[in-house]
């Protein structure tokens, strides 16, 4: 333990002392010194170049971690997080333009794909009757491979019986309803709420538990007005920003 | 304790006992036995009620209250949580009408009322210079006398003089713009995001620390596209609901 870290330094110090490591590495985050994604230097480095003990350099990167300024990977170190990406709710739906919009590369992965009756909430939706079958797709959102949201969406089967075969060869819920006839859709409502990662939705996102989700749900239709998809997404709150144009005409 | 409620439980009996007290509670609830507002019978006569002990009570309400079903306040009891309000992020922010609209009585409370120089975000957000004065107005929204909103307005204090005075008068936002002269004003964009509630947001919002939140962020213009304000809002996640209506032509 160096000169500069005495073993027992008054509580008034010793906040002091980690919440000027916080701004010292914040500040080094807005210049550039490190980026999005970049692993910050050990706790022993840091604590070296601060001349504390490591205590001090953990209860820093803790503070940052709760700004979502960085994340901890367990056994691999603490990363830079990337600046929250901005996704537009417009009238069309677009997951792959959204993104590529940002310069960023979007990605999707499939976690199931299944076919059953529809729920009260979902019939209600899809205007179907409650038992009615639909195709389910649950699926986790990438953005340059950092998982960004989670997402189920319900297809009424008897308007799309190819949806699932579809999903599975495309992945995009676009070119899979264009495969099925839909060469168009849009959103009817959508409504958006906060809530807390339940374990698994932390695990599939590498947030934590109890971490804030944008939770959004809306209905897609076709140009007739017939509905096409009933959608849920659970967005990381750390790392989307959800943006609404007022200038429609 | 009663027969029925054996002292030495199997876990798994245990689970289900407290599970099947939920959906039962869960199930007066959405019948109209209770309603928004209304207190629970007590720990003591709910065990009676479903004879088991008051350990599981409190574990099948705290489970309700995760859910957001129910909330307990320290020393009065397990009250039924409002359904959420629903809140549309139209084109115009009207807090009176959208409150109104869905049947409930809007207020507004101040937390603050202050004259000082922009920061840069708001500088950036109202076309100002970087310590241009604003008039800053910190306040509390509520529908049915039940917190749903704490916010920040901030408005350029060269083009809106009078605007706390106004403020200070009416409380509406809409009302001291118009008593300052503008008529009508519309969003620009408007951004969301989740976060968590602070302490600080908590004691207002009569929320836990650490519960959901949206965060709205948005600037408003005049007819002649002037920003004439920059506006924070943190809706306490389980009491609203923001609605985008996707057919705007």
């Amino acid at each position: 333990m160096s000169a500069n870290s005495p073993k027992t330094p008054t509580p008034g110090n010793r906040t002091a002392v980690w919440k000027s490591i916080t701004i010292s590495l914040t500040d080094d985050i807005a210049q550039g010194r490190y980026s999005s994604g970049d692993k910050l230097p050990s706790e022993a480095q840091l604590a070296a170049r601060f001349g504390v003990n490591r205590h001090t350099v953990r209860r820093a990167l803790a503070a940052m971690a709760e700004q979502g300024l960085v994340h901890a990977r367990r056994g691999s170190g603490v990363f830079v997080a990337a600046a929250p990406t901005d996704y537009p709710i417009g009238k069309r739906v677009r997951f792959h333009q959204n993104i590529t919009r940002g310069g960023q590369i979007p990605a999707k992965r499939i976690l199931a794909l299944e076919t059953r009756a529809a729920d009260k909430t979902e019939a209600a939706a899809l205007d179907l009757e409650l038992g009615d079958i639909v195709h389910v797709y649950d699926g986790l959102s990438l953005a340059d491979e950092q998982p960004i949201a989670l997402f189920q969406s319900v297809f009424p089967a008897q308007v799309l019986p190819n949806m699932l075969t579809s999903l599975e060869e495309m992945q995009s819920v676009t070119a899979a309803l264009k495969a099925c006839g839909i060469a168009d859709y849009t959103r009817l409502e959508t409504r958006i709420t906060a809530k807390l990662a339940t374990a698994t939705q932390a695990l599939h996102l590498r947030i934590s538990e109890g971490a804030p989700i944008l939770r959004t749900t809306g209905v897609n239709i076709d140009p007739t007005g017939r509905p096409v998809e009933f959608g849920r997404t659970w967005f990381a709150g750390d790392r989307v920003t959800l943006t609404i144009d007022g200038q429609e005409p």
